[in-house]
């Protein structure tokens, strides 16, 4: 933007300093135009590629008719349908606007400075973000074969941590944590410790040992469980994501929480969706098919991936990604470079439909033979 | 919620414990279940009775096609409409969910612990709160025959002071400041000290002396000049707001705000409400009929009403609120008591449509005869 300094950056708060400046991405279209493309495949951001179920879209169209109206503040149809799909009360409900808003919420309550949260090297984004945001330090434990390690996150745990953030499963690189030793880490924390488990990516899991932590919460007061409408649901253009936690925590989460945070058709689409258990399992069913021949395609191409129980890939294309990424946006595939996360030569790729899925392994066997070996003449 | 102290609060930051806990009220559908009423009239919001205009709703409509898929996180084609109407530049832009969003951004880029911010007796709540949120102490100066005194505005001002909150026309009083007196307050200002002028009602004040300060922002680099969709234009429902000012401002409140804060059919159908001038001046000539009737119709009932340039009249009922607010909702009519404004004997009612403007002043009506003059037997 401006080549001088900041001139208004010594009235702001000292952790503003700290934060990196937002650097929006150009929209699909744009990019588009300027590349002189169309039809580009976005497998960049982890979105369901069946898109929303059509209870959703019918909630959706319905709130058509009271656009001038507020939302309800309290989240009330919302709530109490989460809270008797989970089991919980709704005194036990935090909604935000997408489960980026929880995590905020988090961090505002639960980190000032002078405190720290701990979390994995290679997860998500948003933890370092809401950390420095609230004026806390962040602690990095090392992964350990891209996954979190416990034992060196609990190390990081001190008498000043005020939040540990787990991501199970993680992203961007599809790990995750077994029920035991997920529990056995939680049992070992210190109670003055809020612990938030970020389960966005709960549905997609098929894995015997993993562990649904909404059941965990009458056991462990300090327990945060986020979710999300964002991927299983179909529903990432409305933001919608939700905490559950002791009511207690709720209650404080709930104090700086925007009243209106999440829009009126993203309440009434959150609602349906949630009822609507036979789009959340197409979506699964579709997505265990073409992520096991993506991995496939991917390992065809010579190429290792890390294990993923997602709905992406992470795969390690042995060289620094820019000039791949940059290629395959020529070729109209987006994907989504994540050097920014400590995985210089990663690339994640999303589950799409069956033909985009073609698309990229097509487009990433032309990248990569044309990237190796430079065509002549 | 609990009678038990939280558990949690002695984790939480400092300022958390001074917030209010938020009590959501009920749904208008379960307030009318409760009270065993249909076709309640609301005019408790300050929403365009109108709704939104054509445009927004076919871009809402639009929308559906994509509901999978994330928003613009950058706003792109939000900020750059946003920045055409204005005549300013889109980094000058910070978009919101909804202006309360940019409220809070401006909070806590600019005040933290040890700040303090200046506003206003009976001005918007959502300044005291982002303020707390903050951590910072908030300043409130006496009103003036219900509205801003600048120079006891002024009086408050110290090398403390981050933020001053400025509400033209204020909500809940309907009050305006004219230009000179604010230009001279903004010019007297120190630098340090950043200043919020919010014109969420800008487009109903038909005052030869109301200034649109989106046009001083060269003038002043220490102003934020805050707008929002949910008032004329008609999508409370959808929340977008945002916020103007010198770029090295809006660069910082970036950094802090969510990247997909505004969902994606609230940034499109933002963008065709702006082009819509037909659908403002339509909304602007009912507001100003009706507000004079039901002003005329406040003033037969012998009740005595703040002067107003907004789409709400703020009526003194000479008694507490509470009962005759009561009596109103069984009534089917919802207004606004604004005790929590330091107003106890007002009620602010929105201007509704002709037929809910009556409905209105005849339950009033009745009411209040009813209150000064039990029926016996």
């Amino acid at each position: 933007m401006s080549e001088q300094p900041n001139r208004h950056l010594s009235k702001a708060a000292p952790q503003i300093a700290g934060l990196t400046p937002y650097v929006p991405g150009k929209p699909i279209t744009e990019l588009e135009r300027e590349l002189g493309i169309t039809g580009s495949v976005k497998l960049a951001s982890n979105e369901n590629p069946l898109g929303c179920g059509e209870a959703a879209r019918a909630a959706y169209a319905a709130a058509a008719a009271e656009l001038g109206r507020y939302p309800d503040g309290g989240g009330f149809a919302l709530r109490r349908a989460i809270a008797a799909h989970h089991g919980v009360e709704p005194e036990q409900v935090t909604i935000g606007n997408g489960s980026n808003d929880v995590l905020d919420l988090v961090a505002r309550v639960f980190l000032h400075p002078g405190l720290e949260s701990v979390f994995s090297e290679h997860a998500f984004a948003v933890y370092p973000i809401a950390t420095m945001a609230a004026g806390a330090l962040a602690r990095v434990a090392p992964a350990r074969d891209f996954g979190h390690d416990l034992e060196a996150m609990a190390a990081l745990v001190n008498e000043r941590t005020g939040v540990v953030w787990i991501a199970n499963p993680n992203n961007p690189t599809g790990t995750w944590i077994a029920a035991e030793p997920l529990r056995a880490f939680l049992s070992a924390l210190p109670e003055h410790c809020m612990v938030v488990v970020d389960e966005a990516y709960f549905e997609y899991v098929d894995e015997a040992d993993y562990p649904d932590t909404t059941g965990w919460l009458d056991d462990f007061p300090n327990l945060i469980v986020t979710r999300t409408f964002a991927k299983i649901h179909g529903l990432a253009s409305l933001r919608v994501g939700y905490g559950l936690s002791h009511a207690h925590a709720a209650e404080l989460m709930n104090r700086v929480r925007h009243p209106f945070n999440v829009n009126a058709p993203a309440q009434a689409a959150a609602v349906a969706a949630l009822g609507d258990r036979e789009h959340v399992e197409r979506s699964v069913a579709h997505n265990q098919q073409e992520r096991a021949r993506v991995m496939a395609g991917l390992d065809a191409l010579g190429l290792d991936s890390i294990p993923s129980v997602g709905n992406f890939v992470t795969v390690d294309l042995g060289q620094p990604v820019g000039p791949i990424d940059q290629a395959l946006l020529r070729e109209g595939v987006i994907c989504r470079p994540v050097a920014n996360y400590g995985l210089p030569t990663h690339l994640r790729i999303s589950i799409g439909l069956a033909e985009e899925n073609d698309r990229m392994l097509a487009a990433l066997a032309r990248v990569l033979g044309q990237t190796s070996t430079p065509r002549s003449g």
